[in-house]
């Protein structure tokens, strides 16, 4: 699979096999799926604490950190395929509704160069 | 947009252009990247603080609640889609890589109706 | 020591001790710790991740697992005490002054058996 | 209430007090709590996000924000206290148990001017 050709509802797919044969809806509710998606969140955050800039740099470099990386990111994407997918939410479409929210938080003209917060433009 | 026809790749077209537009590469390092996918995840998560199963499920019914759950989902997304747009990496692949990774870790004979860590089963 | 006789300033003075012993005034900046209060929350967390209500009883009920919780309960709170110590922070004046706002944001009247948020009260 | 003369037991009290006043003894089960450390601990880290060295030092002059940011740590630390003093856990016992693991995880010689994880150096 590559993002160049994968839908989401591929992802989706995927997922939804994997838990059913598992049986796994029954622990799947929406609380412990969310923990599911901060703890991954976790992990991958954890490669890069107490780290500088160019030590992260150097990971991205070298190909078995990359793929450690990577691996959380999947981790957490996972969580949150599976959570759009048992209670039926289309992420694409919310996806793009909150993009077009963030382009009015944050107007180009305003928020061009800036770090700031939408409430501090 | 919608999940049947959108590629993680329109999804990351999509960040690329906004993140340019606003020219905020120069703040979206990795470790701050990361940072954005977990505040988010807490976002999301905190919906669900001191909930009982009963009153989740009536938020999903609430189509405002509904809406801004998956307003959060979109937010932690769009950080894991810009990290793997920013650093170069194949989302799909590492999925699919790591749910292989998982099958094995997770064998159906093993895994089925348990909600055990993979090293408790 | 014990909850009844340590106060804050002994923690901060163990981990002062702690962190000057091996030179790690220069990884300590207030990102970075705050990552670690997170990243430690979020092990604490992972613990209940799919458990129900009589799991988790059971788990306090086992002195091994108690230890693995109460060990990173400290983790967490490790982090804080390094934040408060390294950057001078008296953590008693600020949870006095937060719990007599937290006091009028949940008055008794409204507040009372409710898990409501109190921008909901 | 003055880091020098606060014992953990005085804040534990404290804590104790204001949840029994509200009733809150039926939502604080060690999920939620946990979940409550976290969404906190993430809520205080959020003030980096995207922030340089330099701009997190501003912040720390500036006493405002100083505020904003004790009392992120303070609603971190209730949480954790919350947890302690409802699930009968001595925080100052677990502290001094774990600071002695991690003598002996990060041994001076070793760890010594080193942000290396305890399992890489």
């Amino acid at each position: 699979m590559k993002d160049s050709n994968t839908t989401i509802d591929q992802l989706k797919e995927q997922v939804k096999k994997y838990c059913e044969e598992r049986d796994w809806d029954q622990y799947h509710n929406l609380k412990d799926l969310a923990i599911g998606v901060i703890t991954e969140a976790s992990e991958l955050l954890e490669h890069f604490r107490f780290k500088s800039e160019k030590e992260i740099q150097q990971m991205l470099n070298d190909p078995k950190k990359r793929g450690e990386i990577s691996e959380e990111m999947a981790d957490t994407l996972y969580f949150i395929v599976r959570m759009a997918q048992k209670y039926d939410i289309d992420l694409s479409d919310a996806f793009e509704k909150k993009m077009e929210k963030n382009r009015t938080k944050y107007p180009v003209d305003k928020a061009k160069g800036s770090n700031k917060k939408y409430n501090e433009l």
